[in-house]
């Protein structure tokens, strides 16, 4: 049997998951949202465990929280193959958005059972944690811990309400301590991780072309920028008297996008929110908080680009009379991805007849984390007018179906090697 | 006895006021904070009703829900005469916006008293509801209500949570319908207002000049505008292919500072606040909302600035391919002291030997209102370093004194007079 003859794809199946996946989302929030720790998101991961089960997956909760489906292979002493994604949304998010990786890992299983094919390898499909970055600042919470990347202190932070983050995890049924030991991936070797993902970009869908193989993931730089000034009566203090933290702010997010745009492709750079206080309709704003950030697989670029933005804001804000202080924090470290596993995701598509074409990801993935446990790659698929994290993200069914192909060749692949090189 | 001759300032007394009122305020916000319909707000207004009967005023809450205290003249049916203002804060105010004019009124009650002076008018102080801008985006409550300007669709605005304001009143303890009656002040002739205030501005300090003496206050226009863009990936969307709502906001800012730059004397614009959604760490914002304002004494450049703002504003944002909605508000029209009053207060500066200067009020006061009803004028004293609405607010008790001295001369001159051209 060849690598390419997977079962064909069963109409309307992974319609239908979408679908149920689709139907369980907060009521009190625009789109498809399904928060960390939410209701919402309970019911996804038990719909999730029970379409695992459902495909013959033996499926357990491990100790970082993920839901974990396990295909069992001939050789369970064998390092495992491991798939998956997440589960739960940004608010007011989409439909596919780690929703095409859990239950195209779970499609991969049925089509392997359907064909009749037993791996060598265990193929592990994980229901990842809390991929999303949330309250607390912090992305990807079960793959973090899976690679021992999730501290003590992380779950001492606290969110606007002064809530734990290890609280929400004690909240949601989950033992916090437990998620500081790494659990069962420490426990095992792995072979290799493959995550399949909509591209929330445009490439794909320009070049109509429809896989796109990784190359590697961004690195993210995030700031947290404090303009301080002084509240004034904004009626009674003069223009040329005034130290105004909100036009300093102003300035910043202009230099903001002025240094993405000068980034060389995909570099990007993004003022996400900014906050000011006092709040009254009469009162010159005296302090402005901005949230920014930048991302490119261009390790010098960024390392350069945050210290000449860093330049460009102060210098705006001095001439504001207006004082700044900067927070950075490295969200992610640009992380490349695996050349062998490029290399059989790359012949996949070819032996399926399918085109494609190598991208970097601007976003970040639970891969991110995988990549210190073992060779990992990434599938992506086109995302409609490369919209995401919008109600109005879509992938038709065929073009995750077309990534799941690639997706089930490639384990089919790498089952057969000794090591990943 | 002459027109200065006023008891001196007994030691201590008006400062043990401010102290006392000080006292009164919000222990979760910073500064001195007593927004209306508050607990504390509640308090301060009892207090000034306990100090304006010690003062022997007779005191009652009128329908409109201000704290009147009425020092009886010799002949009661003739106009009256009146002064006052509020002892409401903006959140995170100071000690001298408002509460030096109410206090100030029941120190000249005092005085008049303690000199053996009887009036032959009514001499009506006032502590006016809710002066400061409120969640429902309306300032002036009780003076408006007397002006007969308070609306009942007014009543019918909400607050963030949806709170009708006429239910405010309400909970407050106020009936609403008697609010829209327009109250005493519609049943009787008033001879003239005169409200004592901080300049909340920098001229009379930089001037080193003690009194000022108000030509106009300023009209204000509001604007909220709304900028549509889309929200897309901040990792995955090129710089080139985005509608950033929050660029074309920044932009929006500086045009509005720009504009206030370019102002006349005295004419000022401010962005008072942004609000932008989505509020993910990872997500370009594809909608922001933005308050502004505009304020001048100088009715033809408010109007032509407004017109050259939105043109800017909008033209930035077409740069941006991000649409832009304006909702323009007058919250205030200009106006123009009584030229009568305004002499009356200049000469009584004069005879006190206080050297005064014209200024125009950048803030808006009750004294807006109150000029629908009868002549109007108003006595600024120095805000030190030009600071109000923050806890830095300043004025000392000898230069308040200063300001209540004029303002008994004042009131001794207008009680004279048969009619106040």
């Amino acid at each position: 049997m060849s690598d390419t003859a997977n079962t064909p794809a069963v109409d309307g199946r992974l319609d239908a998951d979408i679908r149920d996946l689709a139907a369980v989302r907060d009521p009190d929030h625009s789109g498809w949202t399904r928060e960390v720790f939410s209701e919402p998101y309970r019911e996804s991961r038990e719909l999730i465990a029970a379409k695992m089960r459902a495909a013959g997956l033996d499926v357990s909760t491990d100790g970082a929280g993920n839901i974990v489906g396990v295909l069992h292979g001939s050789r369970p002493s064998a390092p495992a193959l491991v798939t998956g994604s997440h589960t739960d949304t940004v608010s007011g998010g989409g439909r596919f958005d780690g929703t095409v990786g859990v239950l195209g890992g779970i499609e991969l299983a049925r089509r392997l059972r359907e064909s009749g094919t037993r791996l060598t390898r265990d193929l592990v499909v994980v229901d990842f944690l809390g991929e999303e970055s949330n309250d607390y600042g912090l992305s990807c919470l079960g793959s973090r811990a899976l690679a021992g990347e999730l501290t003590a202190s992380d779950l001492d932070r606290r969110d606007v309400d002064g809530v734990r983050l290890g609280d929400r995890y004690a909240g949601f049924g989950l033992d916090p301590s437990r998620a500081l030991q790494a659990g069962w991936l420490r426990s095992r070797k792995l072979h290799a991780y493959v995550e399949l993902h909509v591209e929330q970009g445009p490439v794909l869908e320009t070049k109509g072309i429809p896989i796109g193989v990784v190359t590697a993931i961004t690195g993210i730089e995030r700031l947290l920028a404090t303009f301080v000034g002084r509240p004034d009566h904004a009626g009674a203090r003069p223009m040329n008297d005034r130290r105004d933290a909100m036009a300093a702010a102003a300035h910043a997010v202009l230099d903001v996008q002025r240094t993405g745009c000068g980034a060389p492709v995909h570099g990007v750079a993004t003022t996400t929110r900014l906050t000011s206080s006092p709040t009254s309709p009469n009162v010159v704003p005296g302090r402005v908080q901005m949230r920014a950030e930048m991302r490119s697989v261009d390790a010098d670029w960024l390392s350069g680009a945050r210290r000449r933005l860093a330049e460009d804001i102060l210098n705006h804000a001095r001439g504001e009379g207006v004082d700044v202080t900067f927070e950075w924090s490295t969200d992610n470290e640009i992380t490349e991805t695996s050349a062998a596993v490029h290399d059989i995701v790359a012949r996949s598509a070819d032996e399926n007849g399918l085109p494609w074409t190598p991208v970097p990801s601007g976003a970040t993935h639970d891969a991110v984390h995988l990549a210190r446990l073992c060779p990992m790659g990434m599938i992506f698929v086109p995302s409609l007018g490369g919209r995401s994290h919008c109600p109005e993200e879509w992938t038709d069914t065929a073009e995750i179906e077309a990534g799941v192909q690639v997706l089930t060749t490639t384990v089919r692949k790498l089952d057969r090697l000794d090591g990943v090189a």
